[in-house]
């Protein structure tokens, strides 16, 4: 089928080739959302008169029959399609007629492109969202669970002061609500409607772009359309740097548990279904998926890296450079989603070896709460320090569950804080489960022509 | 002086210069913090009994006279003090003999550099972020003043449709906006009292951390102290990721600037006391700071790189790598703030060109706009696209102001939704000025003792 | 079919998805080359008694028919196959029985990916270098065609000197051949044979390494086994900064042409085979190629921040994380390949318009000139800088190509040595050709089993 | 006093002060380097006749002053100097008037600052190769002492198979000596002579660019003048690029020797003054130059992708952004250097407890070993891996000493290829330090004005 901005000349193929991309594959993940976007639009000229209404819902029966093609995987765009818009276009021109070449009017495909990534991300979004707080509530039932089971804290790797296995659950649960709050504003830096902004310069005709933010779901109009093609790639990289938070802790969540799975810890182990064997060692069994985890921090770092790099320095205005941030965000969203099920599934499995646990605490573990015991019997703490510091050998062991217990200030192992943490994190929950609902059901009627 | 952990031998002096690294100098600007923080905990030691009130009373004016002293540039700390931790208990014991060796019971130099940090950084966002609502506001008045000068909107470079000198400044003026809610996020995250989690697994003692969270004006505490001591680096990447939003779009900005001011272009020129000179080219101006704006959007985001993979895949706990988390935190703030300001002084001086800029509307730039004028007559889109197509050549040039009035959707250039924006800017301004405010009255309340 | 490690258990299947991640589709490039190690193998373990010489044979047959079956696309990785190595393995068992469990002595699927990622690279590095020096002669030739056409040089954007196209484009032929270095010491790390590292740890049997090496045409065996796998990651990130190397050269060429053809320059403009146009505005022509180009250097630098990021830090031995790099260095690879051709062509078919060129001439570009005219007659630099500072009204033009071709030091406009240049890179062809020449003879002559 | 470009106006402060940046005390290092650019230079001038003998002896003469005013620490850039460049070339004219205002004929700060760079980095390279060498040479050292002690090798950080410190350490001596080669190929890069190309479009007057090439022992002219501008940036990352190999390898081995240190695995030790305390903690021994070292190497890494960043996508000719490649360069440079030296001392101190790593080898650790003796009873291996694994609780120990001394292949615990390293190491130790001294001697002999 013809390109759109088709002339009578044909592309040279390597530049087709290099300008294309993969963007032929990336966009089969975009046709609903281009689906939608077309819709709210073609209502959109309907109300200001541009199509007549009969001419909207034709279009809107036609698009919706592309949602269901597509969920059946018939309706595949092709390499010379270039793109999802194109493909979407000439299937409507196909279908019907001059109907079909109206769908463009007031519109480009870089208002276009922006309204199915943000609509592609909000929906990425809300389930990376929900999964990030469902796994906060999966680590604060850990904790909870096993809140007296002692752990040997650690500080430069080596062994440092009484901890708890509730303490290093509750850490990561509490890291990632508010990973929410930076997800958060992320996810309203993208819930803003582009359509209507054009090539960046809006359009000649009174459209409204309220209306097409209602009806897509949108919290606002995104204002001024020069500003609408200049975010492309900043709000990619708000969503990648709001994903590199999640891939941080989650990157550390799994050196803890590889450490704290070797045999010489062994304070934790790894079910069989959740480790790897190798090909040459016959007793292997490898924590290959927190490695994996470990290592996709780095990657979606690297996927911001791209979509930053990609931007900065960029004259204001639509420039090609920026289709190179679709995958980019694309694989950032899914690799961080991916990361966070794989987690969820490994805590929630992860067995406990509380003998273990607490065979690693040696007489040295205490020592810091020896000196703040003379600190308590009068000396002031740098005295203490160094009196323990000249008889560590005299250290004695403890109990270290009744050490645990014993700290009672916010945040110390005898006082989590784990009742407000679930409470925020099911009130977290609850919210998210709520914006996902509204969102999916505003699609659905738009799809319905409602 | 003698190191806090001294224990009778010496450190090798190459691992002693590479672990201080260069501490002792950037220590230099957190002496404040480490005061505030120091007189938190000797008041709330005090409120737990662990010090008498009379204690509290001398250590609280010891700490202040730092505080003098520091502001004449007569503390000094040395590269054998390793730290500001040091430092300023060196100076506590000097002075005050064993009440100045209290002051460091239950905490640890890990929660002490968290704490003054998080201070540190409080204050600079508070006036990075005044700075961004600052230049917001200067390029909603630019975009005021300019709203009727027309100007080639381009997209790949190449001219496109009309656009206009006020619908450029208000993209940027909506775009620090919306950085702005990243900030705050980011705000969110660091304005969590620390203080207390100690090595990062509390203390024996009873310590209220609710109450130095309080009198060092932080909006909460940051509960589970292992998660504090984990979200050093983590605060810094969310704080560097919010500074790199706002370099993303200065960089932008900076480019339009270099490109509307060459002598092909210029729409806008930049007045003599903006631009430097060459060594050996007579006749130059040329734009360094603009340039230098671009490059340290790069800059910015290399720290961030820096803040990122030193913390990724760290176990638990306290690790000496982040240590080197906080020249990037300074240095990124600190190039942000000063961009920030570099760029209002320039658009505050920007001298605009108006008749260059109507010059530069050739037919070609109206191609869209008589498209959409074929549809107003009823043409299909696609059609009235090609026909336009064919007949580029007969194309003639129009009004450009009369065209940029006419568009009156919303964020077109007939519309720039700028008195939203202003009320938007102004609010935001008042706001952070409150913010400041509080904070800083907080603190010298502190100071004083109540 | 089982997994090579399978011990009667299965792997959830979240986990299953996670590690096994894109490896399935990545090894389809690996085919050939885990062929050609597997052959190096089997014949090596022939040569050293462990297998019999018919066994070998055997073997060698069977790998060659892999081979076929996948010039056919015959030969498909499936998810549940996890890798390459195991498919290729699971394929000898299926046909070969007994004979086909031997094929995985004395190695591990650790050395197997190593030496395939090494042939690939190996393979890939000669195509990418043939086309830089390819890009490089193709720049020369530019050069000297249009080494008379003056051209105004810029810095910081604005108008500087007097140069010329044919300075432009041997800048970049210069800096290409430079490339070739970079590369060239990427290629010498990443030519070492790694087979029979095994797991890290070397085999108790006696292979011959040396033997291996010469089979597959490494320079040399890469000693150390545990250094071998240490190696992963580190060579994917040399290759990388190598490629960047060439990106950066790319990205900035693509800078300058996009801006040469804007029309208030116009000095060179792309033929319409290498343009695209926009969906919405019908006069567009868009060096989109040429914005992907100068994007995708962000792209190929994300990647090495990636291959950098995921091995940094790592103990000793195999990790997990590294199977990550191995997309990063494919992609990398052929992105920096691609656009390299894609300039190319560019280059190939850029138009001159010399009086577009000639055009921007105005008086100023001389004043440096003009100076040092001064200083010929007598004046001190600093004097005449002054001098014609202050008198820049009086300037006046001058004929551009007389100025350009009486610059006649080494490497100024009148003396680009690009004979010189020319020499060099044809003599780098010549190299490249033989040494991807030599090497593809070598794998053809193993797998016909000599 | 005045800038080189004054123009009877003053730069807003504001700008001024983000302009210059941290250049006048970045510059300081380069005082040196801008001395013998300028007697280099000097020289040329007075051979094609622009500078008469006399004034060449007298620019040399005041020049090697201030070489000796740096040396005591008396020659001072200040900020309004705004650069080595400026200060340099004001206090020739003030000491020698007219002459002194000739010194900057048919050069630019353009190329005096590649110059300087060139020199420099030539200065830091020779240091740093030097370095990275000599940890070579300790690694192999270490290597030949320890190569009988039995360590566990790690897969997964789980326990692999049998190895030892030799094979640990002689991988990264190996490793090294690689990265070598990646280092040279950055210096032969940099080892360019620059000097003439001026602003990046050379200059009028016949100036003799070998010769400075000769007078500064540069291997060889860097033609193009145009390159030599758009080669920096793209130098320094190439720099960057080698340091970060080098940094990649060490914060690995800082990785091991930290887990090889825990009290649960004690391989090895720290000497007290290898090791930092705690100021709470008052039993620990901290490995905080190691941390530090694992740290830096995202430290470097950072630079570069600030390097990269600046650099890329800029159009040809200078642009005033490359002027923030300058600090991460110096401060990559540095950086690794240090940590190259903090490593060297740290593996030379290191102390080694065999009884640890003896105790440490399970009957697991032999199960491969086992397989293949299976093997070499006849078995197909993957038949013998399947009957180990079936097996495991039957696996006895070995000695471990024995086993790793049977190992006998290239590469392997028995065959470390120790001798042929060394002879590697002191050759290239050899060549680094001839080159070393040959560099400084063609400096010294220029400021002596032969």
């Amino acid at each position: 089928m013809a390109k759109l901005w088709d002339k009578g000349y044909r592309l040279d193929k390597t530049v087709e080739d290099y300008t294309v991309g993969n963007d032929f594959l990336l966009d089969a993940a975009l046709i609903p959302y281009d689906v939608y976007g077309s819709i709210a639009h073609a209502r959109m000229l309907a109300k200001i008169g541009v199509l007549t209404k009969k001419e909207a819902a034709r279009l809107t029966k036609e698009l919706s029959g592309i949602l269901r093609l597509h969920e059946k995987g018939k309706f595949v765009i092709k390499k010379e399609d270039e793109d999802v818009h194109t493909a979407i276009e000439n299937h409507l021109v196909g279908k019907l007629g001059s109907t079909g070449k109206k769908i463009h009017t007031a519109r480009s495909r870089n208002d276009q492109v922006l309204v199915d990534l943000r609509l592609y991300t909000k929906d990425k979004l809300l389930e990376l969202m929900g999964a990030v707080a469902g796994l906060a509530g999966v680590l604060a039932d850990f904790a909870e669970k096993h809140k007296d089971v002692p752990l040997v804290g650690r500080t430069h790797t080596q062994k440092a002061m009484p901890s708890s296995l509730g303490l290093w659950a509750g850490a990561y649960a509490e890291s990632l609500v508010d990973d929410l709050t930076i997800l958060a504003a992320a996810y309203g830096l993208n819930d803003q409607n582009p359509l209507g902004s054009a090539a960046a310069y809006g359009s000649a005709l009174p459209i409204d772009r309220a209306y097409t933010a209602k009806l897509l779901g949108f919290r606002k109009v995104q204002g001024n359309v020069l500003y609408c093609a200049n975010s492309r790639g900043k709000t990619e990289a708000a969503v990648l740097a709001a994903c590199t938070q999640v891939m941080l802790d989650l990157s550390r969540l799994a050196s803890d548990v590889i450490f704290m799975s070797i045999p010489e810890t062994a304070y934790v182990s790894l079910p069989d279904e959740l480790a790897s064997g190798s090909s040459l060692m016959p007793q292997k069994k490898n924590p290959c998926a927190l490695e994996l985890a470990r290592g996709n921090a780095a990657v979606v770092f690297g996927y911001l890296t791209q979509a930053y790099g990609i931007t900065s320095g960029l004259i204001s205005g639509y420039n090609r450079d920026v289709q190179l941030t679709k995958e980019p965000l694309m694989r950032g969203l899914e690799t961080t989603k991916k990361t966070v099920d794989v987690i969820t599934l490994t805590v929630g499995k992860l067995r406990v070896n509380r003998e273990k646990c607490l065979d690693a605490f040696t007489p040295d573990v205490f020592a810091t709460d020896e000196a703040l015991r003379l600190v308590a019997q009068g000396a002031a703490f740098r005295d203490a320090y160094r009196t323990v510091s000249k008889n560590l050998a005299k250290l004695k062991a403890e109990d270290p569950v009744k050490n645990i217990k014993s700290k009672k200030h916010a945040g110390a192992t005898g006082n989590l804080g784990l009742r407000r943490l679930k409470e925020d994190v099911s009130s977290d929950r609850k919210t998210l489960a709520r914006m996902k609902k509204d969102f999916h059901k505003r699609l659905e009627t738009l799809v319905k022509g409602k």
